[in-house]
């Protein structure tokens, strides 16, 4: 069976793959899409890791990730954001070199707390502040900032938007061509409120990517890498996709796993692997 | 400096103390409120618990826990409710025997996903269903059915309930002298909204207890121990505790912490550290 067509791999999810490899092997699977990240794409350069994405003949979906940009006013703001207008500028130059259908939609995650700080509400505006700097960038290279709410758990350390409620909130204050959110099963998933704001991100025009991946307990020691492949935890992944759809969305959907065993995984084994729990977990709901 | 006259030391924070000890130790730092949880109670019997409570001079804030009545129908749901009217029971026998201004206060984690389900809305029903079906005998026991919210890294494995929006939501079927909510800081401090619902939680008259602790990253490998001292962690406890008291809170707070660190420490030494990091993160906040 060759994979759905709206599956797209997230880079992430073959992270010991170097860009060539990932390109390769996602082809040979019989997958159209796929999620890219900064630092596999600058270690070949922006302009050859373009090229090879147009070889591919690869859809490109997203590019991850930019963002954690919580720190107060000072120099390592202002590198913050200077290098997520060089992520724009990255995204815009991968997703034209995509196939037709690509998307220009770069994944920010805000970032944690700032060292010694326990002010979430004044890391949350700063967040606000920060995509409201880069939204006339991302304007201009017609690329879309996708807020990525994270779980609970990374809300100190790693991503201080911790609800799909909340990503639609900041979101609420640009252009929906600009500032959209990248709405994840693994971290909205739990949320009591999840199906009532996936309508609401679909009604304002917010769903830049639609990404999934299984959640199971017990968490392993380092619980950044706790995700599975669709359908082997417990997220209800049928009513999540069914909930996107209703909105209308038509664009590919990413499998994002970051989880040692799957990195261990061949690549080839791990994309056909991913196809395959995708084609059960997910395809069944995604005619609208 | 003696310990701060509201500071309940919840058991859990001295896990590997008997009862005897608990109680001892407590008031040999100068503690005034204990809060019990059912396992050493039920080792000496309640009856003799309840002579071991009154013969402390504790006031008594909470008796920890019941609640896991998330599975469906049948024989296991009908013995989990039994099991939380012994819990009342022994609830209102313990508050009855400790010093005046005891609470009866019946803390409900309520569960996880049943075995086999992916339904965190049906099992979040049930929820609802059961406190409908405990109410009347909380109420005729005299006794608060404290619903408590935890982080939602818990919420398939062993509480389906994750904010404090979603408890207050279910509270409110019911009369605020039977149904309350267990307000812990640990587990809400990340919600971005968490603000705006103490003080709901407060104009509703449903703070049935609450309890603060701390939380700061890495997790530990097993995320259930990972509860710090007050004051050790990230969590703005004095923005949590002054919207607390804002609200007309005026019950005692307990410290609840799970943490094999802590659990070692001998317990009254833990008992003191406990009261040291209270007074200088809780205290300063705790005038109206």
């Amino acid at each position: 069976m060759s994979p759905d067509p709206r599956l797209s791999i997230n880079q992430a999810t073959i992270k010991r793959a170097d860009l060539a490899t990932a390109l390769r092997v996602s082809a040979q699977a019989g997958i159209q899409a796929i999620g890219l990240w900064r630092e596999p794409v600058q270690e070949v350069g922006l302009a050859a890791a373009a090229r090879m994405v147009a070889d591919s003949g690869l859809r490109v979906t997203t590019h991850c990730r930019a963002g954690f940009f919580t720190m107060p006013e000072g120099a390592a703001r202002r590198a913050a954001l200077d290098d997520n207008r060089r992520a724009i500028d990255e995204t815009a130059a991968l997703a034209a070199a995509g196939a037709p259908g690509s998307t220009a939609v770069l994944v920010l995650v805000a970032g944690g707390l700032p060292e010694g700080s326990r002010d979430l509400a004044g890391a949350r505006e700063r967040v606000r502040d920060a995509i409201g700097e880069l939204v006339p960038d991302a304007g201009a290279a017609g690329v879309t900032l996708a807020i990525e709410p994270l779980h609970p758990m990374y809300a100190t350390d790693r991503c201080v938007v911790s609800t799909l409620g909340q990503a639609l909130d900041i979101a609420a204050d640009f252009d929906s061509a600009a500032v959209g959110v990248a709405l994840d099963a693994f971290h909205v998933f739990w949320d009591p409120d999840v199906i009532a704001q996936i309508a609401r991100a679909g009604r304002a025009g917010r769903i830049a990517t639609y990404q999934v991946c299984d959640w199971k307990t017990p968490l392993p020691a380092d619980v950044l890498l706790s995700r599975h492949y669709p359908g082997d935890g417990v997220i209800d992944v049928a009513a999540l996709t069914r909930a996107v759809i209703q909105t209308g969305y038509d664009r590919d959907i990413e499998v994002e796993i970051f989880n040692e065993d799957v990195w261990a995984t061949d690549p080839l084994e791990a994309v056909l692997r991913t196809a395959r729990g995708f084609g059960a977990a997910v395809s069944p709901y995604l005619s609208p």
